[in-house]
């Protein structure tokens, strides 16, 4: 199933909901105001802005519809919102957003965990949100967490994947997320999951949400670039992973994404230096470093990134 | 040029020079013999250990002939030493070193900062040191810096960089070494360089050096290994780059290419759980955290990394 690469791929920035999620702070809304905007004139057309989660157990969203209503609605510009259960959904179709991401965990353990359901149960009540969210005119991405491994559990069925991914497009999601939560997959995984999927789903969009825990983040990228995947999940500074784990990696840092994807010939259509000055000035308020590879970079360059750091006698 | 990837790959462990040589405090010995050591227990068979510099210029290096009189000498484990001068060099074969490298930039700019010295002042002096190792009966490794980039100059002609290596294979080089010294590389540029160079050079080994300045470590790596290359450099921890630049990466995690390398199921003999936990120890020492990736899930873990951090309710 190799292909030739893309020549252009659309990046959706998650680091709104994703990383913003995970920090210990809950972020004043004008900072996510600024983000949001600095994101979208970097050039970023889709983004992931908020969750419709418990706000006692995410405080860092309880703010979404303010959120939403502070966003200025641009027609290019697509946003998009995690819902979890029922109650998230009919938050996001309360607050008008025009997209949402509906995603089960592929491993029982982790869903019990995480959404306190097991797999079946949880299975069950995606499948019905999708539904319900297509019923209601919503886009809506469908996907499957933990698809390229679980830390409980171990290896993920590919089968298990597929028939997951295939049960939504037959209930209406316009694009399928395969989401590496943990970090586990690699180009062997991601390529054994796509050399199936992609027949099956055909033509839906299959989108990467690749976690860079164990720095696997580009080499899985490069994998699904081969099968001719164009849309990724990247976070601003590479912002995610678990605030209490310091140093934990979340996802591809977008400007890092970009670098590369340019280096390959592809475009994106962002300005990979305007993100990690935005994510510069967010680890400012935040009051730590993110884990993006690049903005030490343009930091020390003030430039793009093409001249580097000093170079000490003895560098070899 | 594209071939079967290997099925074993040779990491040369080089975090006790290129690493070293970066920290801004002065590592006691007594903490350098115990990191070789425990490199060596984790099964790390070539490990660049010091370099020959200027003791004024790199303190960091100072106590190399020390540090290489304490070291057990083991019949499998390869020591080698970074030589940049002829001083450096007479320093290597006085202390009974079996094996050195030789290394000259491509790029002029750079080589004037770096050694003060022109590109063909440089490379003048890198071949009359290839022959006089090779006339002491060393092991040479003879390599190009910025091979895949100047931050000064920017683009690298391939020619230069395979001119420079058939020079020293000439001069009796044992095998060359490809640095991307600024990580500037992209697989594009790493498979441009390897389809003029492997031909010429055949069949002596090529080497590569990868930094992850900019998070490409592992997908240049990647490109080499579908070219067939099956040695590495790579540092405990990601450890080098810039003390000057907070965050600033080094080369690729010894600990991160190895699990990389296992999930392309390529065996490299190294144990990361036992390389990590070195830099978990050496990270208590240096009062910082490394940039390798698999540490922190390591650390998480306390186990082999495969088990990960929290999961808090949200995750996607």
């Amino acid at each position: 199933m190799k292909t030739d690469l893309p020549r252009k791929v659309t990046l959706t920035e998650v680091g709104p909901r994703d990383g913003f999620q995970f920090e210990t702070q809950v972020l004043p809304i004008d900072v996510k105001v600024d983000v949001v905007a600095d994101l979208v004139a970097a050039g970023l057309r889709h983004i992931q802005v908020v969750s419709f989660v418990h706000p006692e157990r995410v405080p860092q969203m309880a703010d979404a519809e303010t959120l939403l209503h502070r966003l200025p609605r641009l027609p290019d510009v697509f946003y998009n919102g995690l819902v979890l259960n029922e109650r998230g959904l009919e938050r996001a179709l309360s607050a008008g957003l025009p997209s949402v991401e509906i995603s089960v965990s592929a491993s029982d353990t982790h869903s019990r965990r995480n959404v306190n359901r097991s797999f079946d149960a949880a299975l069950l009540q995606g499948c019905g949100m999708v539904q319900t969210a297509k019923q209601g005119g919503l886009h809506v991405r469908a996907g499957v967490q933990c698809a390229l491994g679980c830390v409980y559990e171990g290896e993920v069925a590919v089968e298990r994947v597929v028939t997951m991914l295939t049960r939504f497009r037959d209930l209406g999601a316009d694009a399928v997320v395969v989401s590496d939560t943990t970090g586990m997959g690699s180009p062997v995984s991601v390529k054994r999951l796509l050399d199936r999927l992609l027949p099956a789903i055909h033509p839906l969009p299959v989108i990467l949400h690749l976690h860079d825990t164990r720095g696997t983040g580009l080499v899985n990228m490069l994998a699904g670039l081969e099968y001719g995947i164009d849309r990724f999940d990247t976070s601003l500074g590479g912002m995610g992973g678990c605030p209490f784990i310091a140093g934990a990696a979340g996802n591809i840092a977008t400007e890092d994404a970009v670098y590369f994807l340019e280096t390959m010939g592809i475009a994106t259509g962002v300005d990979r230096v305007r993100v990690a000055e935005c994510a510069l000035k967010l680890e400012a308020v935040l009051g730590r470093q993110l884990p993006g590879k690049m903005l030490r970079v343009i930091q020390a360059s003030g430039k793009n990134g093409q001249i580097s750091h000093c170079n000490p006698p003895g560098n070899g």
